[in-house]
């Protein structure tokens, strides 16, 4: 198995590509060669195959045809731009969020060997007038430009997957946390920084209430869940092969005494209540109730408590 | 009220021309003058008002910026390329569909008027595992090309109207029945000329039994839909200004005695059925019991019977 990562940079690429050298074997199959690529510098890791890096920009599609070769087996797309960056800048959020995967599903095409394709998408094309709980057949009706690409993104992966072009299917992701490292342009990134840095004897700035339900995961159960996306046989996929990955709704509230239990009291004290006006517009429509049936029957798990996440945080990024 | 309708040598595109040359106003004002824009020639129209006929060739912006100007108050995008022939050609069905949309809601975003804009969408969008009935809450779930473009069609009308470049509006239509003229390239086609052809005296070959049941509204109910689908005003829209337009569902045997009881039994004698492998892959999925709940509130309206459509295609088509 020849795999490549298309933002392996990332938090979630980096927890990938470590979940991959573990596992050895992808599709019942031994990996081979690893490839973690992105527009920056991707770092490599240790791994019992070899691994190597490489730049990526998928606007690019002769960058794409340089990572995308005859012999790629599984192709892992999660390079995006995040929700606040492409709400701020419309044509560069169009450029990497639809064009970016349309480059790399006719790069694909072009090849005709039909790899496996993990796309992943997002709970930002959920939102609207639609009611919730959102399930498996619930309309997608993004209330963010972010949300629509990624929704775009689906229907195409979903498509050139009919077509026979590529053997694709979409995760949609709830909310990561905790995530490691720095802060990024989502909106949904004080759902991370809440905990990364108080954790760390840092302030941070909560701005929502603590009675906000989420849709949450941690980066390590997302890991393994790509991990398992990518060997659903195509024929179990059915007819939509784009759905959401299983999380579970916590209120900021519950994530917060979970913190506590596990770390102690201090932590908590670190955090400020107060309204972000640049995000506010993003997070109104955010109040998500998400059933993920199809995904848990496809054998995708949820965290069992956020206890577990903050644990996953301590042991695997804080001690890193 | 300066109207360009692209599309304009259509079916749909005709129908909604001589139906606003009777109106004489949209949006409370008068109209005072009328664009039929296509890729091939279009037909004028006798009106009370100034009527042109322009070439627009929607995946050329340059083309597109020809007819779409600063003085351009409403838009209908009728154009596209239809469900087979999108089938055959991949390519052509993204750039007319896909890319052809783009171009207009980019055109309209760089003039920074706000045009209103009427893109029609079609019930191709959905399918797959999606329990029926569907409504105005069902997920998207294509299982053509043809309604795959037109899903992204949406969200991008959607999008360009959430960020106030568009007034946009989408109305995804039902099966056109009984359209005139000659058999286009749309899988249901047929559904059109089992009734046309004989209507005139000529045989036509029905590919699917008589209890298939379908979602269908007249040409003629189509463009006054399309009229009063420009007049909704933006803040009852809500969230998602693309929906279902209204239309009824029957079968086939439904239909055929509607022709009977209008033009006697002599029609029905020259339908021959037979299977066309052709398009039976596309049929298989169409099965549709839609209930467009939310048009039908906003002063869309379906025929009230077959009868009316078999009249109307006599009285308006034929005789014409």
């Amino acid at each position: 198995m020849n795999i490549l990562i298309i933002g392996g940079a990332g938090v979630v690429g980096k927890k990938l590509a470590r979940a991959l050298a573990a596992k050895e074997t992808l599709r019942g199959k031994e990996i081979t060669k690893l490839t973690l690529a992105d527009i920056g510098d991707a770092e490599t890791i240790d791994a019992p195959f070899p691994v190597e890096t490489a730049r990526c920009d998928i606007t690019d599609p002769a960058s794409v045809a340089n990572v995308i070769t005859g012999d790629t087996d599984v192709i892992y797309l999660l390079a995006a731009v995040v929700s606040a960056h492409a709400e701020e800048d419309f044509d560069f959020g169009y450029k990497v969020n639809m064009f970016g995967t349309l480059n790399v599903l006719e790069r694909c095409r072009a090849l005709g060997t039909k790899p496996v394709l993990v796309f992943t998408s997002s709970i930002a094309v959920f939102g609207g007038e639609v009611p919730q709980p959102f399930h498996d057949h619930s309309a997608l009706n993004p209330q963010i430009s972010y949300g629509a690409q990624k929704a775009i993104g689906e229907l195409l992966v979903n498509d050139y997957t009919r077509r026979g072009f590529v053997d694709g299917r979409g995760f949609r992701l709830p909310t990561i946390s905790v995530r490691p490292g720095k802060a990024n342009r989502a909106a949904s990134s004080f759902m991370s920084s809440i905990f990364r840095e108080p954790l760390q004897g840092q302030e941070a700035v909560c701005p929502v209430d603590e009675a906000f339900p989420h849709f949450y995961l941690s980066p390590r159960q997302c890991a393994l869940n790509l991990v398992t996306g990518a060997e659903i046989p195509a024929e179990d996929l059915g007819l939509c092969p784009t759905m959401t990955m299983p999380g579970r709704v916590w209120t900021i509230r519950q994530m917060i005494d979970a913190m506590t239990a596990v770390a102690g009291p201090e932590p908590a004290k670190l955090i400020r209540w107060e309204e972000q006006p640049e995000i506010a517009h993003i997070l109104k429509g955010w109040r998500l109730d998400v059933r993920p049936q199809k995904a848990e029957r496809l054998g995708l798990k949820a965290d069992d408590s956020f206890e577990d996440n903050i644990r996953y945080f301590l042991e695997e990024d804080i001690a890193r």
